[in-house]
């Protein structure tokens, strides 16, 4: 057991220290969710040419991949899907859960709500914030919608970590001030598309939605 | 003008021979839309730290990505705006339309019908479908809501070249296979949580919502 444990995290990194590309980043989160699933089926090990076909990747980028963070793997065995799991799970800090506010109760703000795969993840919405009285007091997919004048004070109140915007982009800067000036918000996912003054304290990540069409039309264009 | 135009292209590429990283060409994406807003206050040349501070970017960042395609800058001077975002559409495969469809006419797919980003671009959504006959014959944003069963024959004879798909997952890798036996369909754009099987001639790309705030939850964390 206690040989096992020190296999597992062999040539494993401070964190802190490391550098990993943004997409590999986004490659864990894909296979994290992808074993899930498996882990949900029963299957105790996975090999990397699994997790690559189940997730529409390569062996090598898969392998690639999870050396960042040392030696996860046994050869011959492959990875122990549970552990492997975890230790991805823990590295995008999903050990924890996450309390988040969305701001904008529009339709993307609607379909946000009741995404699946946020709460599945840790990722918790507990209410809504418009600026539009006519929808203030009723509520959007079960979730409380409060007016932005209410929005700092219950940050606080809550332990609101993460703000999600969805307002049109006229309005995304001045909802970003707000969050920027509690205590307890560390990051912001931003829909408007529109650049943000953030300090850098604050982490920032912007969801473009065009620019996913642009690289499909390069992708297309280029073949 | 003949030299100038010929320093432009220098160091110019065969695409098809590229292989350009995947953040590269998101950013190429952003990059451009950042150009097109400098073009239209009628600002003619730009340095790359000026690019990097209107994106959020480094201005190494900007030299590297551009680099890729060439010697497109002058020292001392910069990028001339327009010359430089033409080059980068015709990358992204923006200087033609493409006309698209969406299928799921959910808060999802009301939210896409209707985002700014994509007609600007030249991104043309033409109709919805959705197999709820509740909303079959309505109009979703002032486009017409089809049945599934009559989409293959609308996307023959309508020339669209990429469908959106926003329908739950269940029901993702039917409205794919539907879409793959017609034939004008060149992309998919996926936001359905979960991997499609696609023949290799057709080109997808997933969008995860929970990837981006993963990232984002790694990056709180590393800080």
């Amino acid at each position: 057991m206690e040989k096992r444990r020190s296999s597992m995290t062999k040539g494993m990194h401070d964190l802190k220290e490391l550098k990993i590309p943004e997409a590999t980043v986004s490659r864990l989160s894909v296979y994290s969710r992808y074993l899930t699933g498996v882990e949900e089926q029963g299957i105790v090990n996975i090999s990397s040419g699994e997790i690559a076909e189940g997730v529409g990747g390569t062996p090598a980028q898969v392998r690639k991949d999870l050396a960042y963070f040392g030696e996860f793997g046994t050869r011959g065995v492959g990875y122990n899907v549970k552990q492997l799991n975890q230790e991805i799970m823990g590295i995008l800090g999903l050990k924890k859960g996450w309390n988040m506010i969305l701001i904008g109760a529009g339709n993307l703000g609607s379909a946000l709500s009741q995404y699946r795969g946020f709460q599945t993840r840790g990722f918790n919405i507990v209410a809504v914030f418009d600026n539009d009285m006519n929808k203030v007091g009723l509520k959007l997919n079960g979730l409380p919608i409060y007016a932005v004048n209410q929005m700092a004070e219950f940050v606080d109140n809550n332990d609101i970590s993460i703000g999600i915007i969805t307002v049109p982009s006229e309005y995304a800067q001045d909802i970003a001030d707000i969050l920027v000036e509690t205590k307890n918000i560390k990051g912001i996912l931003n829909f408007a598309p529109v650049v943000l003054t953030i300090p850098e304290e604050i982490e920032v990540r912007n969801v473009d939605l065009s620019v996913n069409l642009e690289v499909l039309s390069y992708n297309i264009e280029k073949k």
